[in-house]
């Protein structure tokens, strides 16, 4: 069985929007096995969105459509689907109703607009949509399955997850899929390629692929099996193969975060964390919160962006600052020791550094950044020089580092 | 005159590697005046090539193709272009001699394999690509252009602007585009729709489309004229028009955040801010420094994720905490007071809340959110009850709004 993916909207064809969903949706459909044979991007044209889906049947039993669901007058998704389907829309009181218990729970009253998204081809199943007024809809026959969704990346992917995969599941071939993903920190691309020789050769089953970014690299193995326990087995026999090749550049595996590792470790041990921020400016706290349930581990987290906020807050001596500077070993060290003192946590990370692009001198350079690790009474401080060009990839870089270097302290 | 985009490669499709060139075609094209009418995503495959091709011909004058133009086996858009122009692939020796000399620079032999890459489709230009063996080749006949690119995004953004946007260039009618955003806050794209009217449909000049999400709405503004002066009159007159529709639901221009204008106006002022954040974890702080040059103002942002963290960094009184809880008007008015008296700021955002997934009671759901503005010494607090499902939508959510309210106050 094939797929074939037609999203819609002139935001896609304009520059403004890039299409995040089709490579999302690639990738769960390669993930149960169904490869995707082609991708068509078109405006809110009523005769493009028909004669891209007669286009996309030549090519995939399954039709994914998303996009021009909502209530404005571009979007017309819904009568073009109807026109492909052969069959008039239908208004069903039902979603009525749930737009109105939508609306209601946000106490605005609901907008004359909204009611042509009750309208949905004849003969549709609704696939519900609990974040917005943009339902979406199924129609199954002998040799076609279309899926329309709305092209809002969080409610499309919802959608597809609870909704759409169930469904195209049950009306699935017996040869499965089986995907994994292994994520690594701290080794960059081509030595991981060095590490891995073979394994990653095309043709290979199971299949190993890369993704990279901000230090990162995650490596995706999709078994293909007989069953759902032959795939299992074969992947299972990769990450023991990997972890011989990568030890402890593993963190974690499939959508485990260096943050929710480090989360679990602090649970674990029963340690308590507190962060002292400078440059990161709260990215490495958000990262840890992202994590739900992270109160159980986070005391407190303190963003001291003024020099006078490092005096104040985390008792970092004036002197110091003044002899070395903000960014310097010795003023991380003095983060992390103030943080640690306030807080009580046993475990303290601070950041300090010139993420720019202004505040480089010849000897400090951007991209230039210092992380103390406070744990159980010690502190170590690391200087980094990331070769990453802009301010939010240092950023990024600093508080992801600060988080595995967290990780290597507490897995001893 | 309309273009159309054609990327080809298998890796596409596998949603392994992300499309970046057609969004940035797309852009470039329309800069130009040539609104792209589909983008087609094919694996490399023959017959696929050729068919989408000969679809792309039927919408416009312009076919962008990229990728599949390496050494290797599964590199087939020489042939498969060649096959749809309808011409036999020639030798160039030309290119042959370039990819010595090229190789001859790194040191290295060139592969027998690079020769494949020096035959292209018969009475086509060569487009020079000084990064790599893959060459592309433009063809124009009275009534098709088109150019052929390779994959690699840098390799492909050079040989665009260099070779392709000049050849464009010279044989299009004296028509440009320009473009302009206006971003809004705190609008649903339905009431929005509602006040545009029909400032929104279709075949308008200036054309008006929208995107939204986390509770802002972006207005595209594309204005089609003669000259660059004419397009920027249209532009303006609606920007006046939207400016009395939308009043300050208007928050910024372009690229501003709703962080950059607060930082502006914060600059503006002289004033300078502090935050004080439970549910959103740094979140909120993390935008603000999203901006370069944010010291200038941010003084101090504290995370205060247990209850005793906003006891004592705080100085949250207990009682408070005991009486209404960590999540109410109460504690967030104590936390921006604490913030405010400990940083010396002149103004300060609190927001304590339940992002979920745990931590909901029957009075306090999920999505609960306080937000409090301490503003040159008074306080005000907003509860929201956002119906976002889940924990990442109502941070970002309940960290735009608090940014909001500073604009607001800060307007004024």
């Amino acid at each position: 069985m094939n797929a074939c993916i037609v999203c819609i909207g002139n935001e896609l064809l304009s520059g403004y929007t890039a299409d995040t969903n089709s490579r999302w949706l690639c990738e769960q459909l390669l993930g149960i096995g169904i490869p995707v044979k082609g991708v068509w991007l078109v405006p809110d044209d009523h005769q493009r969105i028909v004669q891209s889906l007669k286009q996309a049947e030549q090519h995939g039993q399954i039709i994914l459509v998303t996009g021009g669901m909502g209530p404005t007058d571009d979007d017309i998704t819904r009568p073009a689907v109807a026109d492909f389907l052969n069959v008039p829309l239908e208004f069903k009181q039902e979603l009525l109703d749930q737009f109105h218990t939508f609306f209601a729970r946000m106490g605005r009253p609901m907008a004359e607009k909204n009611r042509v998204q009750a309208w949905i081809p004849k003969g549709c199943e609704i696939l519900e949509n609990p974040r917005g007024t943009a339902a979406g809809f199924w129609r199954q026959t002998q040799d076609l399955r279309v899926a329309v969704l709305p092209g809002v990346p969080a409610e499309m992917m919802y959608m597809f997850e609870t909704q759409v995969l169930p469904r195209i599941q049950t009306s699935q071939a017996d040869s499965i899929v089986q995907n994994a993903k292994v994520r690594c920190f701290g080794l960059g691309e081509s030595d991981l390629a060095q590490r891995l020789g073979n394994l990653m050769q095309r043709g290979r089953n199971p299949l190993i692929n890369t993704t990279c970014g901000a230090g990162e690299v995650i490596l995706h193995i999709s078994a293909m099996a007989r069953d759902q326990a032959d795939a299992a087995a074969l992947i299972e026999k990769d990450k023991v193969l990997l972890r011989e090749l990568l030890g402890d550049y593993i963190y974690g595996y499939e959508e485990e975060t260096l943050a929710s590792v480090v989360g679990g470790l602090l649970r674990q041990r029963r340690k308590k964390i507190a962060v002292a921020e400078s440059c990161t400016g709260g990215l490495l706290c958000k990262m840890l919160t992202d994590c739900p349930g992270s109160s159980d581990y986070l005391l407190c987290g303190w963003i001291t962006y003024s020099n006078s906020s490092k005096i104040v807050q985390l008792g970092v001596p004036e002197q110091t600052l003044s002899e070395y500077g903000a960014v310097s070993e010795q003023t991380a060290r003095a983060m992390a020791l103030g943080a640690a003192q306030k807080s009580g946590a046993n475990v303290v990370l601070g950041v300090t550094g010139i993420a720019g692009p202004g505040g480089a001198t010849d000897q400090k350079p951007v991209g230039l950044v210092y992380i103390s690790v406070f744990y159980d009474g010690r502190c170590s401080v690391h200087e980094y020089r990331f070769p990453v060009a802009n301010r939010t990839g240092i950023r990024q870089r600093a508080a992801l580092t600060a988080l595995n270097l967290a990780r290597m302290q507490l897995r001893i």
